[in-house]
């Protein structure tokens, strides 16, 4: 099966190894009329490209996307789209240091075991490189968005220690400065840590907050395919993330039923809420108010540190990592997260048109 | 498309209102030849019965289980199983104080703007009665995986400020408290503090954490299908469940690469490793070590104090449910986060049968 | 996996074999606000009902049909609609002379390849008895495409070198004769047919023939889900279908462009066609003329002369059907063509909903 | 939705509009370890190649074939195979006669009425260059089922009034005649009749046959995935496809179950039937015997004759369709039925996979 394919109308199928010819996405059930364009695309994948800062390798991918179908005179035709990405720089470095040895905190053993053999070049199909196609399809996915008065974004909110000003929050910084936060000053503090463990030739975790405004009530099913169920689904699926939550999250555990409950109220003229720690979605169902998640990525497993591991014969062995990889996965994480929250949000905005006669 | 079904291979659809006719779950595609009867899956419904202590509600819900189809001679014949709970108690008692009113907390907002009106007896079809069906599945499912030679089990490890101690944990002590903690101790300390909620007219959040073992290496698809996201999309699809993390979870965005990397190891002759960070699942594919996940359950949301809400004329109004109301959700869930467990495990081990020529 | 699902938005699944506990189907995705009540179901199953004439078994089958679930004061709520007809005749009677024979002409023998053994009691879930969950669901799918103005009828148009007159058909006539033909003269002639059969110990094949009108152009996706590919599927999906073709079917192989092109023209200021060659579908998608399908119905297998065949030790033998059987599987099989059309095309329609932005 | 993937475990995705810059297919779920190279599978693309004969358009279509991703050293990875065939000719030729026109026989109108607008160049999405993207991935299909012992051929049976004769079967004398006959004598009297209808700007419907031998008894899902319903289902998605049967097809109308039913026997130690009706399906799942399917392809619509017809503004006009048309589709849709019939066993038999524990 294989698992390539996400979502029930609006359907993406994402295709590519880090080092074959290229990789790619097929979108399936863009409704038709969109109007669509490479530049537009590519806008959203210049975001994940690396090398624009210290805390991004330097690799130096193009990433330059092709539309190959689905579009005419500019906009969707209804029928598929597919977006792709050819790889330039597939020069056939030395990997004879991977080939065999698993990775920590990699899926090399893993493919392994299930495959019985694995693309061992940059990691194959489980490189980062992968979440191109998703970033690609969630692009398209934004502009249907848009048209519905939906507003989706994602910045890093805590690097180790050192967590975002809910006060100072500035939605302008967050392009502004190359971890992606939205408060100039926990930036600064968060980018000396990151200096601190470049040099430690180590790597950190983060937390990635996303946003979505503009979602009406009603979105979601009940039951399985709840809004939060499929957003978590989405979330998750994003290599390096090990938690996801929505609104409130964990901090529930240590809450009681009359905090944490919103009082519903008319402003405006219209149902809303005097609170928001549901997050906008109430019992897998949107809410009305703004939808909040919140991803924990783990620190890049690539770290330039010796480690121990073992290789495909059964032996222990220890394995330097080379090549070129970024400190920290959030910030070249956050549009992916934006992007996986828009594929999510678009398919259950078209499933719902099936909910009345 | 409402999305009442689950799976790729094992695939379940429930139905069912809460004080409807009875409620249920299809199972289709359980391999044949598994051995199963009405008493095996009784023995799971009875686990997540009310009135059982003074943490959950006194209703008497027998929710005995008939198998109306797919089980032969005492085993599985590979067509669909129908598994029916009736209801026996939909006394119409009166619920013209909810009809409609939008309870804080609830979907019932969102019913009602998704397909223009609702079932407003018990919660109908959001009702955590909904789960009796998945625990049903989940039963079948965890006899699969017994064959297999897997094991699930869950608890409850934090109810607001009280969390187990890690070295007191004693798997018996699960089934004989009536919060379900593997920690006399800590057990004692959360039953004063829910005595003092219950006499507060509130309810209390909780952690549950789920430990699967014996699951070999190799299982979980590349990408979308990630065993990891199909846990969170499993997970998160309890009614009450906010968050969701796998293995060190969401303490990853304070760690640093060199720490949270498992090295590989050789143990009795098989590749192991030395921790378990990842919780037993790296680039979304299990690893061969126990996969480990937690969910945070928030408050019940139907408290007994007054509280501030609209009705479905869009009047502001206070509401004061009544009837019978866990006040905490998590102990007679962690059967259901058993069940979803299993059920995306058997489901994703099925699935893998197809990864090699 | 097992295949007991059927549809993409408006999806069923049926559950039970012909002599276990009950049999039945759930609805997941019927959208909300659709009157159905439990009478207006049985009206359906009524039409299936076997004893009613020579031509059908004199079984008794009450099929009595009860909805456990989606619907609340007469309306459709949008969650899944359970709809369950217990079975009431499960005497136990002598299956000993068919338990490990394989008969000719049905599934015993895959089914024992395929599952490792089956319940052979009256054909366990291969039985035509699993049609009426699908009846029963297409009574619900006929009532919303009701809604949209679609009209659905299907009748027994030859059965044998028997073939209804094109000039003398009457649509009234089909309720009226026990093998659904809509030309009296031909059933006459068909009802002799059948009895020189019925002593013969023989059965005979039959086709189908089925009208769908009002369906708008533009239903049917293009390439795999083409609306007649889905037909298609759904049709060979009964029992004993060994064909089927849409508008002139087999007859375009005989056939050239400039007769089988329907021309377009303009009728009441709208765009039709001069023919229907195309039955109502070009290209996998509806194009507004009347959908035309044919199905071709094997005789029953189940006859009482003496056969040849194996048993599950590998030996040669002889059996002897026993029971009650019709001699003949369309006329009771109209209504199922009906139901199997009715559900596609609902599906189809709510699918189409995210055709354009 | 829209349609354009194909499959349970075995999944394939095609794109690309015919004068767009590619098409092309993603097969997911291929299990892994199976030797493919693009020479192989430019093979099966050859066979379907325009130009080779006056009865196929000599429009120069030179579809080559890149892999792009899912193979390394030479084996499947088991991750997404994308295959690609750019488009070479896409000279923009003028289309204003037929931009606005709905053609006789064509989804034009079908398309304009669902998205609102088409690519109507070559046919855009609905044009038979889909096909290439079937073929591409059946040749996986194909090359997988091979290592399972498994032989798929079709052949075009009749052509107007002129059938093959039975007797006269030749395999080998399929590929060397323009219109994939197997009977050389049958083939030269077809010539003749396309060489008339050729003259007289005309066009010919044609059977196809299809034979599947080597698939183990146990292969498909009871009750809607039925094997039979699941080649349908493939087979009609085909451009002209119009009607499918399997056996005896439409035949068993006319015969009776004496005549229709095969006796089992023992033959060589295993079990196996008297004669072959079924054409290898019962009750959905195969018998072990070969399994035969036809398919009617209606003649090409787009012919050279003035046709009347409508625009879109509601107009009654005339249409010359230009450019270089088959005036026969069955010859290069061979390969087509025989890639659809492959990707429906090879997804079949995965799925069969998980039948027993």
């Amino acid at each position: 099966m294989a698992g390539s394919t996400f979502g029930n109308i609006f359907k993406i199928t994402t295709w590519g190894e880090s080092h074959g010819e290229g990789i790619g996405v097929v979108i399936d059930g863009c409704p038709a009329g969109l109007e669509i364009d490479a530049d537009y695309i590519q806008s959203f994948l210049d975001r994940r490209k690396p090398g624009q800062s210290n805390f991004t390798t330097s690799r130096n991918e193009a990433d330059s996307v092709s539309i190959m179908s689905g579009v005419f005179e500019g906009k969707t035709l209804g029928t598929p789209i597919s977006l792709m990405i050819k790889n330039t720089s597939q020069i056939s470095k030395d990997y004879s240091n991977i080939a065999d040895v698993y990775r920590p905190g990699h899926a090399d053993y893993g493919f392994d075991v299930k495959y019985g053999f694995r693309d061992y070049r940059g990691g194959g199909r489980s490189s980062g490189r992968e979440t191109a196609g998703r970033v690609a399809a969630g692009a398209v996915a934004m502009k249907l968005l848009k048209s519905f008065g939906i507003d989706i974004y994602a910045y890093v909110s805590r690097i180790g220690e050192i967590a975002i000003d809910k006060n100072a929050f500035d939605r302008n910084e967050i392009s502004k400065n190359p971890l992606c936060m939205p408060d100039r000053a926990a930036y600064e503090k968060a980018a000396d840590y990151m200096k601190e463990l470049i040099e430690a030739k180590d790597s950190s975790g983060a937390l990635v907050e996303c946003v979505i405004s503009g979602v009406p009530a009603g979105i979601g099913e009940p039951v399985f395919d709840k809004l939060d169920a499929r957003l978590s689904y989405a979330i998750m699926s994003i290599g390096a993330v090990k938690g996801v939550e929505i609104g409130d999250g964990f901090e529930v555990v240590r809450s009681r039923g009359s905090d944490n409950n919103d009082s519903f109220c008319i402003k405006d003229g219209k149902v809303s809420k005097e609170t928001n720690h549901s997050g906008g979605i109430l019992g897998g169902i949107s809410d009305g108010s703004d939808i909040i998640l919140r991803a924990a990525f783990k620190p890049t497993p690539s770290i330039y540190q010796k480690q121990k591991t073992v290789n495909s014969k059964g032996e222990e062995v220890e394995i330097e990592i080379k090549g070129r990889h970024d400190p920290i996965v959030a910030p070249r994480a956050v549009v992916v997260v934006e992007a996986m929250a828009a594929l999510t949000i678009a398919d259950m905005m078209l499933v719902n048109r099936a909910s009345k006669v």
